[in-house]
């Protein structure tokens, strides 16, 4: 039996200056545009965007999200996020990150993030969709 | 002949640790957050929130925004936001804009934002909407 | 032997337009300001705010941070953030978070973060600085 | 007489999720991020970042912004911003910008910011710092 794929994605962002704060150190609110960033970059390349959501009749909100803050950003660092699709039987799309400093591959964070289906009334969806069956089985994840 | 009423709110606010930048003064880029608690504080004095705006079925989006900065905001100051209603006969909603620092009543920064009415459809409305123009008939601004 | 005081504070907050996606609901990035304002707000209570760290000569950055999210908030909603200080014994500083959607009371999200101390080199401090152990002392939270 | 260079960058971006508004259209305030992208990148082919004024002993803040938005701009569009240095005698740095709506070549905005120096003691200097003027030579621009 085959073992299933792991998606994987690794997204290059440089710190800007508003993303950090008068510590010089990027404010921990920040993080949370980089996983989405690595996200959708994730999403641009296997096709599982929040248009692609959308495009299917469902919103993907996020139930969970977790970091863990390890080494400091600065402003002018460049930093690599490595994003994970973590497969699951549930409805549930779950993506596991580190996010790396270039300078010195410092681990600068780590986190994950859990999010369910809406059907376009706003209900939660129990059973996964038929686009999300059909997307996994296509990745070979299940 | 009665002139026309100058309608007027203040809003007090108390910057924010995550407003600030590394030079320790607010970054330009939060004022936009607050002429825009400015403009809902006006807007829930006198009936003329984006709220307002959607349940008359229109959209009212900037078309144009200035700021001119004084004097520096910093983590932990108040500041205290002047706004008041510029009267036109276009179909437009134009405010200036006053930021006091309170510990010394510095002017901090000044500005101005236009917004236009957009229909459902996102097309551009080009006379006043009747709700707009019995607004401005309640308030005495024209 | 007496039992800890439990240090709490409640923060209400006004759902802004532009903390709001597409969705129409909350964007999940959003949380992290509303948490750091109830922090804030407890931090002016309690004296314990980034400013009273600053002041006696020490940083304290998060290094983890958590969110469920359990229902949505939406533009114009009125949302209370029940803060609560978490008391341990090591040289960290621990809150746990409960946001309440005003109108039905529903629970929008739960949380917590984890703060620890830098020195003025941005060294991490392994022992509880004495003006937190004297906060400690003050508040009987030890 | 030669006449002045014309110092130009062009930067690309996607517009993310966050930056949309629950009008489904990019909210007004991401557009201050978009210019300081713009600025930077421009900063980084010309050597004249915030990390370059810093070096030089100096802060850059802004004075004046300016917007005007013309198209909008949604979740997923390819959006071309192209900065243009506008050289003064005084001691400013100037920057008109222009957003571009990739798919159709739309105008969506245009804007300019001013930028102003501080020594290291926040303290307005009048004259144009040696580094600058420095600069201004070596990139023929006065």
């Amino acid at each position: 039996m085959k073992k299933p794929n792991l998606l994987k994605e690794t997204k290059q962002i440089l710190i800007r200056f508003s993303e950090v704060d008068s510590m010089n150190i990027v404010w921990h609110g920040s993080y949370v545009q980089y996983f989405e960033d690595a996200r959708e970059a994730f999403g641009r390349k296997y096709g599982l965007t929040y248009q692609n959501y959308f495009d299917n009749g469902f919103y993907a909100p996020l139930v969970d999200m977790q970091f863990e803050f390890k080494n400091p950003l600065q402003y002018g660092d460049t930093a690599r996020i490595e994003i994970e699709y973590i497969p699951v039987k549930a409805a549930k799309v779950i993506f596991k990150y580190q996010i790396f400093r270039e300078k010195d591959n410092a681990l600068a964070a780590t986190g994950s993030t859990t999010q369910v289906f809406l059907d376009s009334d706003y209900k939660l969806v129990l059973y996964s969709p038929d686009f999300y069956t059909e997307w996994k089985k296509r990745h070979h994840v299940i």
